[in-house]
């Protein structure tokens, strides 16, 4: 069945539409968007709302919601030791909640797709395929001996790879559903694995997600150990001919940025997270000005404490500004593009993220009733400055209305959140 | 009428109180502050939400919602420009209906007490304490000859200042209505102006509201114009023997920050506005260390594009954290003491500002069964780090409900949006 959504304004490639109407056929693919046509039967009215793309989570680490607000008043490195002191007691059942409550978070803010480092078996990717989202998972491992997660599954590094490709077949040529090689870190992955999973990667077309230089300790402990500093040493070994999507990269040296723009490596760009754990400031003037594929993240929320990209949206466009003296070097324009359109493309789903004909209908329409819309400038403006996840009544992806006027379709809000409650108390000691 | 609250848990000065229970006596003061008593008649059952006390804007201009999102892509300099070019065609009328938004948005958001600078005059300040809300106003003038808002008031700077002091003693005793001298700028107000300000102040008891130091533009005018930095130009002409409140403070030398301390001058902090701007970084963590009395602020919609302080509170939190490199620098437990206790004795309101016996009850109550809080950590880290204004869903100030379960009682929203709509329509051309 066709949907036809109206809106009294539309965030396009071309520019803001107002009013709005967007077509999507019953392949969930966009059959129009501009202007209302005359004949068109209406079946979503939208009065009083905006629409645009949904938005791209460039880096997360979703189930870890159980671990929100923990050590929050500590930096990167004793942060890391507590998160991962609660992990040993994960159980699988707790990472299926801790995902579900991540995809409500996700869906309520206007999340449509994000890029994910963490435990993934078939089981978990089913829930993501069922909740109607969009993920490019990637099976967390570091060593090659070690297993991520003891209570969660007996898989060592290697295997983990393997099961990784496993996955990627079964899953193959599904629209919501891709799979990445997750090596953690440059810091915690030898270097003959991570030449084996570029190895791999080049052989089987998965990309691969890793953190990369997130902390001047991680910097400074590799200078000590390889002579380079962690892109450059990941560039000394071939890593980046196959496809990397690096997250963090806080502390790129100009040669660094060159060699994430000439292999075309994708970087996420992650403010919030930094700035709490204290790892820094992206530089993503330059990131922008190299043309690198880009794209906009929350990290877990762990280290946020929130899944609303919008906040990061905001953050990304003024941080810049201020450390550089300077309004005209990120502008709320490009912003948005990066947590859209070229987010998409960068963590791969370059089927999605605009709002135009053919790409598939990730479509997220926001309240222009609120006070904070009262009044606003542009539609790019309104977006970045003053609008956030609160916003979002309604979410559409791949055409199917996942959230309607505030309400979940897709997921037992109830249930989940109850079901997290009762798991983050069994994890953790009272706070 | 004695009012009773009882909540899931309260902010306190003593941490955090689960299950809770506030009683307001009927002259709006805290009459208990502790766990649930046996026998107590509850007027207002909050389960599923937290109490927190009113959060306090130390620095905006409200009544500028009609110039949210101009400029946005402009440094200070020229977005300063274009404000005021629509602010050349502003009526009284326009700034009600601004004042009003502001007042929706931020009631909304969880902030009871602010402190203003722009055109006040008996009617706007009676328009706040109708609202139920607190302000200090401070009459906004620059030069003794000029008019600043052309279109609102014929008065000139000199003339401001006596209104003032004829609008401090009209409002006298006032619990919720305080007054400021208002002179913009070091660099948009003469020395031989400045001194008479402070002079007046001294004498009269009412404080000072100023920018201080907000862009690099403005140090290097003022060290070429006077030998001196913005503040240390101020303490040459004794301007801090006055009870100053000083917005920005972006670019504070140690001396200076050493002559706040000493002289007990206030510093705002608003960071979403300084980093959007351009402007830079103040030195929050040195601010702190060297105990000026601090406060937290939005700045104007116009520069920010949003009221809602749970924005600045994170962004206080984090930002120096990630420049730094240190996440010790600041922590979420003295970010919600400048945006409460400290903010509210800052900006001249010390009877109000945490839950506490005694105090004036300003209190906001944010609902815990949003997935943000699913699960969550101390309420001291939900509150910075996840919550935001949208979770906001009751509001009480001196124990008057203001707003009820996301219902204002006060101010009539939707009449307002819709002039407010109307007047920016009128003021600027189409965005």
């Amino acid at each position: 069945m066709t949907t036809i959504v109206r809106a009294d304004t539309m965030l396009t490639p071309a520019g803001e539409v107002s009013p709005a109407e967007l077509e999507i056929d019953d392949a969930g693919r966009i059959s129009y968007a501009g202007t209302p046509r005359s004949g068109s039967i209406v079946t979503h009215d939208l009065t009083g709302h905006a629409l645009m793309p949904g938005l791209v989570n460039g880096h997360t680490h979703g189930a870890m919601t159980l671990q929100r607000g923990i050590s929050d008043d500590e930096g990167f490195m004793p942060w890391l030791a507590a998160v991962q002191e609660v992990e040993q007691g994960l159980t699988r059942d707790d990472i299926v909640v801790g995902l579900e409550v991540a995809m409500l978070e996700m869906i309520e803010t206007g999340t449509t797709t994000f890029a994910d480092m963490y435990h993934w078996d078939a089981g978990l990717l089913e829930l993501v395929r069922d909740a109607g989202m969009r993920v490019l998972a990637a099976p967390a491992m570091s060593t090659a001996d070690s297993v991520a997660f003891p209570g969660v599954s007996p898989l060592t590094g290697a295997e983990v790879l393997d099961e990784t490709e496993a996955l990627a077949a079964r899953f193959a040529g599904d629209a919501q559903i891709k799979l990445a090689y997750g090596p953690h870190a440059p810091y915690t992955c030898p270097p003959e694995l991570l030449q084996d999973i570029a190895a791999r990667s080049k052989r089987s077309g998965i990309p691969i997600h890793i953190h990369v230089s997130e902390s001047r300790a991680e910097v400074a402990q590799m200078t000590e150990q390889y002579g380079r500093t962690p892109a450059a040493h990941l560039d000394s070994l071939g890593f980046f001919e196959a496809r990397v999507l690096a997250a963090h990269c806080v502390h790129l040296t100009d040669d660094e940025i060159e060699v994430f723009a000439r292999t075309g490596t994708g970087a996420s760009h992650n403010p919030v997270s930094n700035l709490k754990l204290g790892c820094g400031v992206a530089r993503l003037p330059e990131m922008l000005d190299a043309g690198i594929a880009l794209t906009i993240g929350t990290d877990s929320v762990a280290s946020n404490n929130s899944l609303d990209l919008f906040e990061e949206l905001k953050l990304a466009t003024i941080l810049h500004r201020g450390m550089r003296h300077d309004a005209s070097v990120v502008s709320a324009a490009q912003v948005l593009d990066l947590a859209t359109r070229q987010g998409a493309a960068t963590v791969g789903f370059p089927e999605t993220g605009s709002l135009e004909f053919g790409k598939l209908a990730d479509v997220i329409a926001l309240d222009l009733g609120r006070t904070s819309a009262t009044p606003r400038g542009s539609l790019a403006s309104h977006l970045t400055f003053s609008a956030t996840g609160a916003d979002v009544r309604h979410v559409f992806i791949g055409g199917q209305h996942v959230y309607a006027d505030g309400e979940h379709l897709t997921l037992d809000a109830p249930a989940i959140r109850e079901r997290a409650h009762a798991a983050s108390a069994r994890l953790r000691p009272q706070t």
